[in-house]
This record gives structure tokens, C-alpha cells and sequence, in this order.
């Protein structure tokens, strides 16, 4: 980008001359008229969610690059996606800038959404630019999924195994080591970057559905799993995704489904790199308060659960289960801790009091 | 409401405290996950349409109440959906608020935006309440529409009439008495009433799509419009609807579909009321760039055309004809005033230049 460009400011060009340049961050069929039109597949139901993020709220110039703003945003709405079992047909950006945001910051932003989207076959299929005496990111994602398989809060049930499909507290351990560059001296540099890089690109885990759908679906291959399904029954999975923090999740899905769970502390899985510069108390807190994780929490049954952990492979794992009554415990199964209530109201900071 | 909660402000109460006021605006089978999952008819094409407003950009508590920014921007969204012939399944609002703005505030936006939606059985399906220092909306409209009935920009031929549903200008004019209330001192009240009131609750034409397709579908009843369809052919309607003006709509046609146009200027339909306020010139400038009508403009063979205009009655009429070339010109039939070419950088204020 040559240094005339990279100046330019929105005021410079206007929101008509700024949309022209960020058509090429969108499908040219969709541009042009008054909305995009998409094909769904027949017999799936439409998915839709929305998230607005405010800079100085939701993101910085301070600590995030566009590039990974767009990213992270991008990442979060096809995440939701995902926690419903959805696969994404699309986003649109709604976007607020003040006339003097640079051209360039723009296009990065831009770049960064589709470096995510591209990941995951996703177009930018319709939007809208506006003035605004603050920059504003309004994303809406939709997906579609079969009916059978959406996955909800509310479908757990006593007896379920829970399960995390990868580590917990990388994006807040990532988000302290760019904020505190002193904290984690033991830490490689590789070991650092990658942290950095959790929190930087979160990927949203559409990839574990079609594992999951394929250890769910009966077949000749999986006589074991057939015969757990009664031939009736529709088997339903529970769950969402993690962006709130673990413990924000598990409490959710317990209060939607109306049981309880108990977490065996030792079972969270943390990134390994945790034991070169927090204790192992630092690093449970980043994995049930941390939150962008972006990782899927799902209860299904316990033979099921551990086919699908298996099939996911390094960092999934069962977490504890879902029980009667409506308290989530945490459980040390050394007896070194006693057992602890998690309560969404107990949030980050207070963990430890 | 009594004076505790309508002297409230957010900042009291919380997103989480509004989200919650607010769940009585959407349908409570899609509250409580990360997504919101619809239905979809089989063999309907997803449209989807985004808006973003920004307090005193696009709206303002000077000129508009909450219930009327709330129903504009719902009508708005639905517009665009009719403008695509699509009908409506839902929309998300992302809703970026100041800790000072009053909790009666957003209910009251919120209450306009259900009033319109309702009058279109249409819910809002999900949302995001963000803490901004600007009061923003966000609006994401979803809609559905068989792909033969797809309207596009881009349809318009060489000889299909232009076809408008209603009156132009009317919604400026009700913007210009609200502002100065000293002009038009020969309305009636009643006359006043009406023109502020179709500025503040534009009507999107949804209404007008089954006309539309009935008019288009051959049957018995309609052998002349059936032997104007050669059998192989997908008769096509072109069109947008006016929010940005009607001159603005038909140049944006005519660009799409690599056309002209002539319109006739004596045909432009304008308020019955303003002969007592305004010159015929100013009518016609209010009806051409004043924008925020919301009707259809629509391009379709002659005969079909005159069919559709009779169906919709009082307002609608046919302003014009495609033809070749690539300019749009205003025609006077009693040759008064000489031909002009508009443009859209014409804009409203140089109108008369």
C-alpha cells in the first residue's frame, strides 16, 4: 500500500467512495441491490445471531491490530454459529466510522473478517456504512442447520457427560502477556507467540460437527453407539460455546436444562505451556473466568462423549457431568480442595476471595 | 409507567437488566441460546438486508419520538425486503446505548419497532445491547422469496413502463412542517397531520407483492396478460423502492439494467394536498430527491403495468418508460418546460441550479 493511500481518511472519499472499495471483500454477485439473496438448502431452519462491538468497549487500537479485530469479530458470530450446530451461509457488517478512521485501517479490518470467513467458506453478503462520532462493528451471521440437529442450552439431562472440545484460558493468558509483556519469563518465545495468537485468531469450531453428527448417527460401523439409541428417540445434544468463560457456559446450559452439574477441577484441560509461569490454581481461573475461548461445551452421553473426545483428539476431554438439583460444583477428586459452588454473579476477579 | 422506572437510565439497570425488559418484544421460543433458529419455507431464496443509525445522523430526538425512530427503522428494513419481493421472517436489532440514556427511552424504540414489524407478523428474532458512547441501532432483516420472484436492479428492458405505488414526496414535506411548522399556513390541520404522520410511519409496500404476482401469473381469468407470456420465458419485473428518492431509484434502475428512461413529469404522483402549499416545481422536486417514501419502483411490460396500476389504486401510477441509451430524462407533455437530464449528483439542493 503506497503512503498516499494509506493516509487517506474516510471523510476523504465518503461512505459511497469507501463501499466501492470494499467490494472486493464481497462475492460480485451480491452487490447492487437493495439485499442479498442466498440459496438454503431445503429442509434445514435459518440461524441467526448478532453481536455490535464498540471500539474503546470491545476492541482497541491499543492492543488489537484491524487485522485481528476483524478477525475476532468474524470469529465470535460464526462461534455462535457453531454453538447452535449451525454451518454459516453468510455475514453481514453493519459499520460505523468516524471520518477520520484512515482508509487503510478499514481495509484491514476487512481483510481480517475475510482471512476468518475464507477459513470457513463464508461470504460478506450485504452491509452498510454510516458516519459516526464512534467506529461501531455490527456483524449478523446466518447459518442453517436440520432440525434434528440443533444444538441447544436447554437439551441436557442427568447422567451427561460434559464435554470441552479443546484447552481453556489461552485467549485470556494470550490477552495478559500482550497487556503485562513482563509476566511469563519462563516462557519460549514460541511458546508466548502462540498464546498471543489464541487470543489474536480464535477459531470457531465448526470443524468438530461433522465429527460429532458422525459419532451420533447409528450406523454399521458403530454397533455400540446403535444400540444406546432407542429407535425412537431423538438423541439431542446440549450445549454452547465458551466465549463467556467455561464456567459462564456450564452454569448457562445447567439453568436452561434445569440440572446441575460437578466439574472435576484436574479434568479442565489447560494448554501445557500454563505449568512454565502460573500455578495450577492461575490457570483454572483463566480456563472458568478467562472467557474467548470460542471452544464448544456440549452433554451428550457418557459413551458417546468419550467416542467424540477421542475423535477430537489433544485438549478435548470430559470435564464431569450433569447431575440433579441446579448447583454446579467444582470437585477435587484428591480431596486437596474442597468442593465449590461456581455462580455466574462470582465473575473473574473474585474467584479467589 | 410511573416516574421510578421512567426516570431510569441504563447504566441503572445494566445490559443484562434491559435485555431482560426487553424480552417481551421478541418471541420467548427464541430466547436463551446463541441463536435463533427460523423456519424457512421449501424452495425460497434467503434475502437478507442491514441498516446501521446513529443518533443525530439518522435520527434525532429533536424531530422524532423513540416509538417513531423505532418504527422508521423497522420500516426501512422492511422496505428493502419488499423491494427485493421478499416477505419478511425476522430481524436482529444490535443496539449500541450510553449509560445516561433512559430505560423508557428504549422501550419506547423498541414499542415502535414492534408496532410496524407486528402490522407484518414479523418478530425480532435476536439482538446485542452494547454500552457506546453513541446511542446506534442496528437492524439485520431477513426475508424469503421464490426465485422466480426475485426483483433485481438489473431486470429493466427496453420498453416496460415504470410504474410507482404510490405518491412521492410526501414524507419530505411531513420533515419540512415538522421542522417549520410556519410553511404551509393554508393546510388544514387535518392535511398536516397526515403528511408528518407518513414522514414519521412510512408504510413499507409489502403489500403490493401479491398484487404484483397475481397480475403476473397467467390463468384463465386473465387470457390477454397470458398471451403476453411466450411459454418459455420467466417474465422478470426490475425495481428498488424509493427510500433515497425516486429520481435516485429509477437513475440506480437504468444503471443496473444498462438503460434509460424518460419520465413524464405532469405523470409524477404527489400529495393531493401540497397544490395548497407548494408550486407544481416544488412538488416535483420534494417527489423526486426528497427520498424516504418507501415505495416500490417497478418496471414491467405496458400491459401488465396498466393492470397493476388499476389493482392498487389511489396514488400508484405509471411515471415513465424504459428505453434505450443510458440517460434519464424529464419530459414535459405539454412541452412547457424543455427536457432535463437527471443525475445523481444532481442532489436535492441543486435541483432548481
Amino acid at each position: 500500500m503506497n503512503s498516499e493511500l494509506s493516509s487517506q481518511q474516510v471523510k476523504d472519499i465518503g461512505e459511497q467512495g469507501l463501499l466501492e472499495r470494499l467490494q472486493r471483500f464481497c462475492p460480485p454477485e451480491i452487490i447492487g441491490d437493495d439485499a442479498a439473496v442466498l440459496v438454503t438448502a431445503p429442509e434445514q431452519s435459518l440461524v441467526v445471531t448478532t453481536d455490535m462491538l464498540v471500539d474503546g468497549v470491545h476492541f482497541s487500537n491499543l492492543t488489537t491490530s484491524p487485522e485481528d479485530a476483524g478477525w475476532r469479530a468474524a470469529a465470535a458470530n460464526l462461534s455462535d454459529l457453531a454453538a447452535m450446530g449451525a454451518s454459516p451461509l453468510g455475514i453481514t457488517v453493519g459499520l460505523g466510522l468516524t471520518g477520520e478512521v484512515s482508509v487503510s485501517w478499514v481495509e484491514r479490518l476487512y481483510q481480517g473478517m475475510t482471512e476468518c470467513l475464507q477459513k470457513y467458506n463464508t461470504p460478506i453478503v450485504g452491509g452498510d456504512i454510516v458516519r459516526s462520532p464512534v467506529t461501531t462493528l455490527a456483524i449478523t451471521a446466518f447459518g442453517q442447520v436440520h432440525p434434528s440437529q440443533i444444538i441447544r442450552r436447554s437439551g441436557a439431562v442427568v447422567g451427561d457427560a460434559i464435554v470441552v472440545t479443546g484447552v481453556h484460558g489461552a485467549s485470556h493468558a494470550g490477552l495478559e502477556l500482550l497487556l503485562h509483556p513482563e509476566l511469563g519469563q519462563n516462557l519460549k518465545d514460541t511458546e508466548r507467540t502462540a498464546l498471543i495468537h489464541t487470543h489474536q485468531r480464535p477459531q470457531p469450531r465448526l470443524d468438530v460437527l461433522p465429527i460429532l453428527w458422525k459419532i451420533l448417527t447409528p450406523n454399521v460401523q458403530t454397533r455400540l453407539i446403535a444400540s444406546l439409541l432407542t429407535p425412537n428417540s431423538q438423541l439431542s445434544v446440549a450445549g454452547m460455546d465458551s466465549s463467556d468463560g467455561l464456567a459462564d457456559a456450564i452454569i448457562q446450559i445447567c439453568r436452561a436444562s434445569g440440572v446441575g452439574a460437578v466439574l472435576e477441577r484436574r479434568q479442565i484441560p489447560v494448554p501445557k505451556t500454563f505449568n512454565h509461569w502460573l500455578t495450577p490454581e492461575q490457570g483454572l481461573e483463566y480456563a472458568l473466568y478467562g472467557g474467548e475461548d470460542f471452544e464448544l461445551v456440549l452433554c451428550l452421553p457418557q459413551d458417546l462423549a468419550s467416542a467424540f473426545v477421542q475423535h477430537l483428539g489433544e485438549g478435548a476431554a470430559i470435564v464431569g457431568s450433569i447431575r440433579a438439583g441446579s448447583t454446579v460444583l467444582l470437585h477435587d477428586e484428591q480431596k486437596k480442595f474442597p468442593d465449590q459452588v461456581l455462580s455466574l454473579s462470582q465473575g473473574f476477579q473474585h474467584f479467589d476471595s
